[in-house]
């Protein structure tokens, strides 16, 4: 299994194989973020919240829901190596943060963000 | 440096200390990823591909995009956790795919898809 | 009670007393519609499907829904100005589309897709 | 040409005729909005700015993107249907908050937001 910092690169030469990285600025590349994220969000619209915690047993629904997860996480890696983020710092820092602003006491069972 | 595995078990362990477990469907992580996507977009929106190409080194606009990449990469490391999905594992699938689909000779310089 | 073609002018208006045409590209345009969208997905994502559909009578969430779909629907017209597109008849055409491919027999109750 | 509330009869009609009242929960019907977005950004994602000011005189993109804006505007009227939302009164009520939070004087060249 390849690490983050594998998949970055694998992403990477197969952008500049392709003489891509001149489409790949920042702008555009969240936009495709946004466009696979709203195939991911087209998956999972007509099912129950209860039917979407089993989707993955869903022969026909569960691969879809993965690949589009694959896509979701490649653009936002390549989104990431464009912009120099390290998205794990980023998001374990992020965390932090939300766990100072939600203190257990006061979130316990009264709300849901992780973040914002 | 922690990986992608050490992030979702500090995501996982955040939720269950706020008892927000119940919420965190598949559904309603989804919704969250998108509404984060959401704000990434809100601040590259006004930018010109130039400028979003060096917008971390703009000292207002890159720590808020760093931000919102982290609070991208928590909503889906979280959705992967709920999901049973590994990320990379499915980005990796996904990106042999695309390989097979688009080949270097064909795709070079005439579009720009990683994946679709 | 205006039309969308008397907010149309309002909107266009507005924008150009401040000078923003410039950054009024179909582009930035249709990030701007997907960063409300965003906005609009945050008040309902941890809502049960139940709740959801009661959101307008909480005297909290609903004016803040209500804005939201205010905010999105600014965006959407001002897009639809500067492609040049009658909203109301992209619609339609794209119901008619619709109703051929997804026939009352057909359909009912096995899907739930308007248009795609 | 159909006005707005008249293209909100024919949606409801439309879902009505098909029984699928049931899945057009709030909830639902925003994932359903989000997910027609992220195709009309998918449309647009790798066009410059410039090229996105001309997208209607592509034969090919052209159609398309009339094609995804009228889904985006189907599933925009039916949730405001199902929310009981009047969308030209809420996107001018918006756009007048606008107008006294962004003053011409203020805005002038300098931001680009009709709303936020």
């Amino acid at each position: 299994m390849s690490s983050v910092s594998e998949l970055t690169l694998l992403v990477r030469e197969f952008a500049q194989a392709r003489d891509w990285e001149r489409f790949h600025t920042p702008k555009n590349l969240a936009m495709a973020l946004a466009g696979e994220v709203g195939e991911l969000l087209a998956e999972l619209q007509w099912l129950t919240p209860e039917q979407s915690a089993t989707v993955m047993n869903d022969p026909e629904l569960g691969p879809r829901v993965r690949a589009e997860m694959g896509d979701v996480t490649i653009y936002l890696v390549r989104l990431a190596d464009v912009l120099g983020i390290d998205l794990v710092e980023a998001a374990t820092d992020k965390l932090e943060d939300s766990a100072r602003r939600y203190t257990v006491e006061a979130a316990r069972g009264s709300a849901a963000k992780i973040s914002d």
